[in-house]
């Protein structure tokens, strides 16, 4: 089969490689018709991740059809359309358990292991381990197009900015960074009933999607921000603020933003260590979260595009198929400069 | 009267000064039988809180007894016996509505006024404004020396410490800082089934305190704690650790010791920034909290009290008399020193 296989550093190489094959009773293995990039794709070729060896095939987001079951798998059968979302869960250990598979203790401490620990989704074929407890069925209603989104940017804008940021109605929101996660908790928000969802962006192409995917206010970042988001609140700021950014300073930005009582919900990667004035937000009342989504929302996702609530498919401006794997990961790795969100990769 | 008045960093004296009087139609007025000091009141006498000015009367604990109203003071009549907590509320902006008037806005955007912005209770008599939404009456099975503690230290670990950090039934905890505050958090897990209580301090006779007051097991700090601290559970360290110190490297240490999902409630007071090493904690889906304690649950722990089943009363190790103010402050900056943890100080 061909894949997207690391070569370290800055190097990366749609290959032969072989086939992708079940190994264990309860793995199965997924044609792919459909993957994305992620940020986190990015940042491995960059160098930044350590654990991801050369040779490894990348990718963690993937629509298909099952292939082949090993002889365990009771949930799945050949010809399935489902979803390989980012998270691979046991379902047996404590965090599984408690419902936090990002930190499956049986897969690796860690619940990201396609392209990461594990070869992943960049590629015709991927195996996927435990496939009863990590594959989702895809409902007809829902596209490949729609579906793809669900893997991971919808459910981390979703996860760790809106359910996180604990939003409820009549709440007043910001989103600090309107890429594609932050575009996802903004358009996830309205699903809790907030009152005002005010986007934060540099880039004016985000601001006029950030518009079009439910914010009720734009403001464009700089240094009146905080200024701005407290006359349009009662000059106290929002009641939740989410990063989805990952730098020292939009995070200090975000933390501003948020009124006495309010929560901050980190989205971002972070590279770097982040100084926060603790001697200023000790007396707010702030709640500060963080984390790698669970996709545990799968199902509630899919449940609200199946049913016209959620217009996951706006996610995806620009079309490559697998031969272009190198323009794709172009255009995405300069989304700004291309007027790109996510980009769609598929055979042909 | 007599009151101990602020005169500027490092000067206060225990001195004549008009007496307390009812102002406004819904203040009170109340003779103080027993008082206190919290840390806030020797940060304010190293001149940490700009806020507080010359001339000002300290203190914002009292037990007493009511011996004047306004006129619009429907909840209390001269002669009750009251409790007067930090914090004061005019129980009808915003933030007292929502359960929160550690920042009512009536008052100042901040509901600890005692001491800082009004005079306070370490005087024979107070003036405590908003009274029907501040005060308590203290129930017969509550003694004076039971009471005086429920005014802020005891609160403020169970509200900002246990409460915000979600201690569940079964959840290992652990408490840096074994001072009055980290004791009230110990003291007050049991009261949420947590299955382990462990507490760290460097100080000898604060984890023997810990022991009495609930601890199951006491970690003295230095370069092994986060090590011991996860060797005694499963490796993965605790469900909630609850700083109760307020520096950089215990707030630091205080994250280290929380496993993948847990919360990290932050109860320590703050004089400068800390960095957070973001770069590992934003993919470990930790919540930090924060905050200004409420005073809401004296209710809650008033009832604990006239139970039997909280005994406030071990928080107090030494006791003076009005005209020992100087000794009482000697003691009580010098706690671990002198084998103190909160001080009780009555007319006589």
């Amino acid at each position: 089969m061909k894949a997207l296989v690391y070569a370290g550093p800055g190097r990366k190489a749609w290959q032969d490689v072989p086939d992708a094959v079940v190994q264990e009773p309860t793995d199965v293995v997924v044609r792919v018709e459909t993957t994305t990039i992620c940020g986190t794709d990015l940042h491995i070729l960059q160098g930044d991740v350590p654990a991801v060896t050369e040779g490894r095939i990348l990718g963690h987001e993937a629509v298909g059809t099952v292939v082949g079951t090993g002889s365990a798998v009771k949930g799945f059968a050949v010809g399935d359309r489902v979803l390989v979302p980012a998270i691979t869960r046991c379902g047996r250990c404590d965090h599984c358990q408690r419902g936090m598979p990002s930190h499956c203790r049986t897969v690796g401490g860690i619940g990201w292991i396609f392209g990461h620990l594990i070869d992943g989704t960049q590629a015709e074929l991927v195996r996927v381990p435990f496939a009863d407890t990590s594959l989702y069925s895809v409902p007809e209603a829902v596209s490949d197009e729609q579906a793809i989104f669900l893997a991971d940017s919808l459910p981390t804008g979703y996860e760790v900015g809106v359910l996180a940021g604990g939003v409820r109605p009549g709440n007043t929101v910001a989103v600090v960074g309107a890429g594609a996660v932050g575009l996802s908790a903004i358009l996830t928000t309205g699903l809790w009933g907030a009152s005002r969802v005010i986007a934060i962006d540099s880039n004016k192409f985000r601001l006029d999607k950030a518009l079009e995917f439910g914010a009720t206010d734009v403001v464009e970042a700089g240094a009146g921000t905080v200024e701005e988001v407290r006359t349009l609140t009662d000059g106290l700021g929002v009641d939740v603020a989410i990063e989805a950014v990952g730098y020292p300073e939009t995070l200090r930005t975000t933390m501003a933003l948020v009124r006495p009582g309010g929560t901050v919900a980190n989205v971002g990667v972070h590279g770097a260590p982040v100084e926060l004035p603790m001697q200023d937000l000790w007396i707010q009342n702030i709640t500060l979260t963080m984390g790698l989504v669970d996709t545990v929302s799968v199902p509630t996702l899919l449940t609200m595009v199946a049913g016209g609530r959620l217009p996951a498919e706006k996610m995806g401006t620009h079309r490559f198929t697998f031969g272009q794997m190198d323009q794709a990961y172009e255009v995405f790795g300069n989304a700004a400069a291309h007027s790109a969100l996510k980009v769609i990769i598929r055979p042909s």
